[in-house]
């Protein structure tokens, strides 16, 4: 069987990935970042997740992005946005987020001797990052190739982002087809040390809006509906 | 004044590259990363070097990469290679180390507003690393280019290597040029906690050997000699 690490976030996107990948066969080393997210009951998710979805290993890695500051994911002082306005970059930008993840998957998959990583980017139902469309996935690629001792060896590397250019509903389509238990994922920004979710920021409103597409019943827990 | 975000490990080529971009009139924001190195006195050292080649600001971001393993910087259990045979990537190879310390350097860069990151990589006298060559860090370029929120608002960012093509010799003269205090710096992958070098690895054979070449007496303070 070949190996993948498969960047997973505790939310539904990378649920759904680590679905794929197995569902393809690969088995699955599933990465986590402890980045100091205010939504930490990610990571609980992330756990959970992991577990149910069969990963053959699950590491937590403690990095503290908010020694560099500048997102409202890891500065306690900003406010999460959650007018649903979504003109220009939000708040919720992690500058460099999916190269230092990206990255630290790169480190695991040499070392594993794995040359497919899994990343749960979407370029549709995004928050407008910078680093999730296509053209940055394939720049990274590109230099991945040229980073490391497989690859002077010839061992190519993938970067697998089978969301890419999927809207929220497919993806969820797809999770459930895959026995995806959604019930387990947090997305919310914002979500309590129990993993409730606002219902009001970004990535609640991109949920919601999918599970309601799809035509079936979200089972995350809210702390407040999304009228509030 | 122009920031600056410059990699500073506390080996000899960082300290020349933070002189060099002082030296260019760049406000310098060193950092450092603690990714569970054996040589951890090199971290000692990035503090020195830092305050006395006037860095505004330094910072050591932690990040324990032995999580991973595979390098024998990282894991206890490999041992260092001594034997001043060069032939291909040696066992101090770090997966994808350059890769997650750029994109630590870009992640600061970025809340910094700083479009300029300053890496002592260098192409001649280095170990045989896959990240230290010139199209690596072209590629990493043009894919931090497409990562940030910075970058889509057309502020390009470059990464200065202006070690990349010196030997050894002219990184020494040029540093000594620039009143950097070699004795402050430590090269050795297992240099002990106060600082003292082996002598015996590649990177001690590498730093005699230019210093040699440079015809100045080496400030390091070995606990072996060369010979030994």
């Amino acid at each position: 069987m070949k190996k993948a690490v498969v960047l997973l976030s505790g939310g539904l996107d990378s649920a759904t990935v680590l679905a794929i990948a197995r569902d393809q066969g690969f088995q699955c080393y599933a990465l986590s970042v402890d980045y100091g997210q205010r939504h930490r009951s990610e990571l609980d998710a992330a756990k959970k997740v992991a577990h149910s979805l069969g990963a053959d290993r699950h590491q937590i890695i403690k990095l503290d992005l908010s020694t560099f500051g500048g997102s409202a994911l890891t500065d306690q002082t900003m406010d999460v946005p959650t007018s649903g306005d979504s003109a220009g970059i939000p708040a919720t930008y992690v500058p460099a987020r999916n190269t230092i993840m990206l990255a630290l998957a790169l480190a695991w998959a040499e070392t594993l001797q794995s040359q497919d990583i899994f990343a749960g980017v979407n370029a549709v139902d995004y928050s407008g990052y910078p680093d999730c469309r296509p053209e940055y996935i394939q720049a990274f690629e590109q230099m991945a190739n040229l980073a490391t001792k497989a690859a002077i060896e010839g061992k190519k590397l993938t970067i697998h982002t089978p969301l890419m250019h999927l809207p929220k509903k497919e993806i969820i389509q797809t999770g459930l087809a895959l026995d995806v238990d959604y019930s387990l994922t947090v997305s919310c920004y914002q979500a309590d040390e129990a993993g409730q979710a606002c219902g009001i920021c970004d990535s609640c409103r991109i949920r919601t809006a999918g599970f309601e597409a799809a035509g079936v019943a979200d089972p995350a827990r809210y702390r407040s509906s999304i009228e509030a």
